[in-house]
């Protein structure tokens, strides 16, 4: 078991996209107009990317199109003081061939939020890193 | 009531100062060697401050110092597909002054990870947001 300087525990990558897999809701850190910004989104794993849905013209849609993000979910116990965490960054881009949309439509993927939310947005998992803290 | 573009329900500041002290755990958005990153930890308000504990020399305490960060809280029921988050966005400072320092070590505040954390990072909140999803 590795520890990190912090003596949290160092998830190996595919510890980190097992539990990625579990987790309903993830974050989305992006820039936006030069300040850092953060959203709660449900998503689905297709292979290792992340998917998410957007309304077009959004902005996320807009934050994000082309640009290095980071995705991070986790799930901790407040009264043991344990979890984990996993953040995963990477390219985010938006899904503009209509038979990859199709495809994605066909994932469980349902956006709580109401709305139209047919734009796809793909984050590659180019870094994957996770730390689970055990308590003491 | 008001909604937002994606059809959640936009909450009032202080509304989100009083959500997120309800939360045990926040997570923290800054810039890591020109990429995006984020840490969960856990926080105390003082007043509309977010304090957090981090180790001195820390990737985390090193990367806030005098940067604009993010500061966000969810809670989420994947069932009901309800929930809330809010977001700070403001200054981080280092807390260099011993009395401050001091008066900060008396706050609730119990850092979760092992490790010696006595080094403050006060946010102040100067821009505040929040979202509540009430399913559909």
């Amino acid at each position: 078991m590795k520890l990190d300087s912090a003596g949290l525990q160092v998830l190996l990558p595919q510890e980190c996209m097992a539990l990625l897999a579990t987790a309903p809701i993830g974050r989305i850190v992006f820039t936006d107009r030069a300040l850092p910004a953060v959203q709660p989104v449900n998503f689905v794993l297709d292979g290792t990317d992340i998917v998410i849905r957007a309304t077009v013209g959004s902005k996320l849609a807009a934050a994000t199109r082309r640009a290095v993000v980071a995705f991070e979910a986790d799930d901790f116990d407040p009264q043991g003081r344990t979890g984990w965490s996993v953040t995963v960054v990477g390219h985010a881009r938006a899904v503009d061939d209509p038979q990859e949309a199709a495809r994605l439509a066909g994932l469980p993927l349902t956006p709580w939020a109401p709305g139209e939310r047919d734009h796809f947005i793909v984050i590659a998992a180019e870094q994957v890193s996770g730390r689970r803290i055990t308590g003491s």
